[in-house]
């Protein structure tokens, strides 16, 4: 199955042409992305946390301190809607009704654990430093016990995911086109900036090759992909 | 009251040193974004959508088909989380768990409710236009009777809400400062490319002067709060 079913919970309602469920569009959509926005509900309130997340095969991945309330919630089994966007640009029509956005989103469903396994738990923290920063593993101090405990991994497989798609340029009525007024799409796009080194660097390190990505003007989402390491066979057998 | 008040939905739990609670921060951190993340809960089930949205005051607008679920839902009167993050930075520290992201985001609670009022309605619509495109409205043509029909905006007033923001270098336990790995922030900016006109633009016409914030290259956050309408009266007496 390369695509996933879409019940109720998951199938695009509004404007379907711009749907799509197979695992292609989806994780292409996901892996460009740093940030999701995590959905949960506790006591009947809904929260929505941004936290970077990472995947592996149908599995997303994401973390933060033990203490986080955020984490506590959702250790224990917890329903959840993650979702990512981007925003590739501003439609201009000729009506308002005709303006749009162009963008990329998914929005994908399951249930949240706790990663328990010490071995499971230490192999996904190294495969979110790798996802980022290839060959920095092997730069930096690696995590004591102590850093493991008070950090919290978070799963969940995809159980249903969706992703909404549109691109192009405004679709205005026919008899607007006429008018003499400006229309077509604005691109937004995130880059990476020239880094700045900690002033605390010590004497002679420089710039590492494994960072060569994250070249100024890079476009963040082509850095991401480039870094991301391929893991489509845990799902394809 | 210039502060949103705290209570155990809205107060930030981990590192509460980067938490902000005054309007002046969260009304800049919302005004920086054209997307907010839009969390609700439908029958336990948490959802998470993106959409644009706008501010007035202490009022957020989001808006859609009104034959849009996730519209329906919230225009009954629900609890809603609306999101928004900013990725400002990827830090890189000498060890695995002192990386941290530089970032500026606020979640605000509130409860969803549809505006009926069709004249409240139109403004609304409006101000948002004029939000993303000042001088626009006097060029497209005018929503017709049929398309606010088709509309649906809802809005809330932020009942409380908190911002967190991570700035500035790595911090790095003492004994690690010696480490020859590179350290420091690589800088992430979301930036206007050039537009693209629509291939059926009419003859003569030309890119209009309240677009002259959209310019190539220019930072998006700031040609929106370049465009943005400010509405601090509406708080601050």
């Amino acid at each position: 199955m390369n695509a996933f079913s879409p019940t109720a919970r998951s199938r695009v309602k509004r404007l379907p042409k711009r749907a799509h469920y197979d695992r292609e569009a989806v994780f292409a959509i996901l892996d460009a992305a740093l940030l999701c926005h995590v959905g949960y509900v506790i006591d009947g309130q809904p929260y929505v946390t941004p936290t970077a997340f990472w995947r592996e095969g149908d599995r997303l991945y994401w973390h933060g301190s033990s203490a986080s309330r955020m984490l506590r919630a959702q250790s224990a089994g917890l329903p959840v809607c993650l979702t990512v966007a981007h925003l590739d640009g501003l439609v201009l029509a000729r009506s308002g009704f005709h303006h749009s956005l162009n963008y990329r989103s998914v929005m994908a469903f399951g249930t949240a654990h706790k990663v328990d396994d010490p071995v499971e738990k230490a192999a996904a923290l190294d495969a979110f430093v790798d996802r980022l920063y290839p060959g920095r593993r092997a730069e930096i101090r690696p995590n004591t016990a102590q850093e493991l405990k008070a950090t919290t991994v978070l799963s969940m497989v995809i159980e249903e995911a969706s992703a909404k798609v549109r691109t192009g340029p405004p679709v205005d009525d026919e008899e607007d086109y006429a008018l003499p007024c400006w229309a077509g799409v604005v691109p937004i796009r995130t880059i990476v900036d020239p880094a700045l080194a900690d002033p605390r660097l010590a004497p002679g390190v420089v710039w590492p090759d494994g960072l060569a990505a994250y070249a100024p003007g890079a476009k963040f989402e082509t850095v991401l992909g480039e870094s991301a390491a391929p893991t489509e066979e845990s799902y394809s057998t």
